[in-house]
């Protein structure tokens, strides 16, 4: 599937600072880039690119200052084969490659370790694929998605307690989750078609078998139309703009059409 | 210096479990393994190494059953220039390689993000060594090294408000606040000459200038009379030995010596 | 019916310090004092009674030193109605008594205010008893009675999470889930006939209709079978032993007979 | 000293809610009411009185819907000693009143069991009314005033890590220690002289010597100058407006002047 992307930031720093910015989609296997271009107005100096988590991505750092906009266009082609991933195992843990390990443990916004009683007296008997498709589905009939009940300080916790959330919530709850069902599980960033409101997307990987599969956890989004754009542990590791410092947002648009 | 180390570990496993253990010190520039040895009673099949977090050190998968024992003994030549920090400058943000960057953000136990506005207030005009040796002091003056008053759950947050730890919690709270104050901060698992009770310990290692320098927050031990074994986001990445499952400890001992 | 109930307490007090004991079964109109004796081995000085909260039951102060033995019996006569909820009515909550309006509030280990909408969603188109009934349902499909997976500082977020605790975990969390749904609900410690291991047990009172009505959340005593001690807020006002110092416990027993 | 007081609530209620106000200044020795008026407009049927925590002052349920303004106008006069707190002994704790026991526990927003440690490392020594005013005297020092960096759901123990809050907060905090080092002491809501930005104030009670004495933890009113309306465990007794269902704030004045 074709996905033409489009992400327009505009903000006002008051006073310099640092920003990381992380809108590009990142060329992979299954989502090839046709072309796509970041243009940035208000940074001081040069735009200066980093690898992201596992070297999946680009990051990109600036100092902004004064009036901020970024605009990102991108045309993508997703060739993500949709297979369920009902009666897929587990992969054995003492096999996992040495950079999937980490998806085992608990993260700041992803308290793993506290659900391990629950996910071991709901889940019972499940495994592997069944497993996560399980947990989805707890997650889809027990949380509202409410834009505005939550914020970047809530944690898979606090949206276990409440019940409502956002895409980011839905995937650190899913996370922890599949994490503290032993499964590794990976918070991904993305470009969602279908993502309504519009609006940056987080979804799912869980490790199965022997790759990474895709999983949202709102159920917005499809596989093949999902344009990844960082890999990492939880939120902290994958926000589209990280501010070292204080920004006013002025206007934030997402769109993404089939092409 | 040259160290001698020797670690035990006596463990019963009524089921089967996974285990990772930790246990080997990495080899590095200012470390070099002179001979070291790790073995393991009462495992089930083969032990699997897999590389540590940022390919630093090894890990070992696997499955214990029964009685469990593990010894591992080693002679390291540290060299190690234990230079003062002070006068360190920070590093550029914009500049720092990428598997720097993660170490700027919060983690499961260092919630880097609730402590902002104190370090900003508590910590004034300090920037690079200074800062960090400020924060070590502010640590070593309100917190009290106390075994048996935290445990595998303790976060900063519990221990800035306990005021008392052992060495996890003080490595924690110092790399919440290194990473509060903008400084990619990493704990790391050692082996400590001077630590005292002696046990598995953990330390810091704060992003200065243009490389990583040791700091322990508990003030036990010298740069140069530590063995590092591995390094992470927090304990989590950085525990001797994960269960995944139940497991009796009888008995554990760590001892260093110097060679 | 008729309750022998006779409870011990032994510790040992290396340094002197105040303490203040809640035994003693609360002379009301639903349950009368045959007889009943207090005998305190080990305090310095006087024991000092206190009314407990809402002047139901009494407490006692004393200084503890050394060995500290502490023996209640009590003969109980209950009487008291064992009809059904189900079908109770909520009160107006604007004609509440004032004493009861506390009870609507969350306090320290009952975080009402975050399980609205888990409330709200979960238990759709109940009130008063009925919703009192799912609520506890709801609880005992989905919380494991577990002794030691709990400790004094557990409140109802933390059992909520980890679907496992004691009586007071149980208690705590029907009271919030209570409040939550606009039910003023109270903890309140007694001696339970049935409780399994014996020990002190805490259950809930909700006000419904015109009156404090007890439910056990955790299902192990019937509402004839139970001498009230103390009521209060959550565990803090109720702990049958609040010591303000340092104690060792050497043996503690609980035992309820039916008479 | 004489204080005119006024208080101005303007929200506006889309469905009908109850509603537990409580604006006015309680009668008490120390604070005589020359006149006072409390009027509502947009409440359906009547206002119905009930008395406070502990039988003081009164608080008014009713139940809003669409417009809804309130008007509490009144002149206090304030004859309270300001005399020093410095000198004043705690007192014993086994003699205290049964009202004045609860005030010794932790509450939901004041989690005084997990600041022992610190209390007794940074205070040693210091007792009674010095105690107070050494741990008034550090947050002071160590928390900025600084509104809208807290909400209703900030605790103690948040504030203690974030430096920052409102008099709510540093009402909280110094609560927190006081019963942390064993001295009773209440929230307390109140209408204060010098107040910047004016708005309703929360101040403090600790129990010593044989009565409460007010402490303002921001420092910004004089004990004189304080008209008392509620006391409480914490905000979550003494909020001026609870609200049970939704409501928009339009606008809220609250003035103070001499008379």
């Amino acid at each position: 599937m074709r996905l033409n992307i489009r992400a327009e930031l505009d903000y006002y720093f008051a006073e310099a600072a640092d920003v990381l910015l992380a809108l590009e989609v990142a060329p992979m296997a299954d989502q090839r880039i046709v072309e796509d271009l970041l243009v940035v107005d208000g940074a001081n100096g040069p735009l200066l690119p980093v690898p992201g988590e596992e070297s999946i991505g680009r990051r990109t750092w600036l100092e902004a200052e004064g009036r901020f906009l970024a605009t990102y266009t991108a045309t993508v082609e997703v060739e993500r084969a949709t297979d369920p991933i009902a009666g897929l195992p587990a992969a054995s843990r003492r096999a996992l490659p040495a950079l999937v390990v980490p998806y085992l443990w608990p993260s700041r916004y992803c308290e793993a370790d506290r659900f391990a009683a629950f996910v071991a007296r709901e889940f019972p008997g499940l495994e592997g694929g069944d497993l996560v498709l399980a947990m989805a589905a707890w997650i889809g009939e027990h949380v509202d998605y409410r834009p505005g009940t939550s914020d970047g300080t809530t944690t898979a916790a606090d949206t276990f307690i409440s019940r409502q959330g956002v895409c980011r919530d839905f995937a650190h709850l899913l996370t922890a989750f599949a994490r503290a069902g032993g499964l590794p599980a990976r918070a991904v960033s993305a470009y969602g078609l279908g993502v309504d409101p519009p609006d940056f997307h987080a979804v799912v990987e869980v490790w199965l078998a022997d790759g990474w599969r895709l999983v949202d956890a709102t159920g917005q989004s499809q596989a093949d139309g999902l344009g990844r754009i960082c890999v990492g542990r939880d939120a902290t590791d994958i926000s589209f703009m990280t501010i070292f410092g204080q920004a006013q947002l002025n206007q934030q648009t997402v769109t993404v059409t089939r092409g």
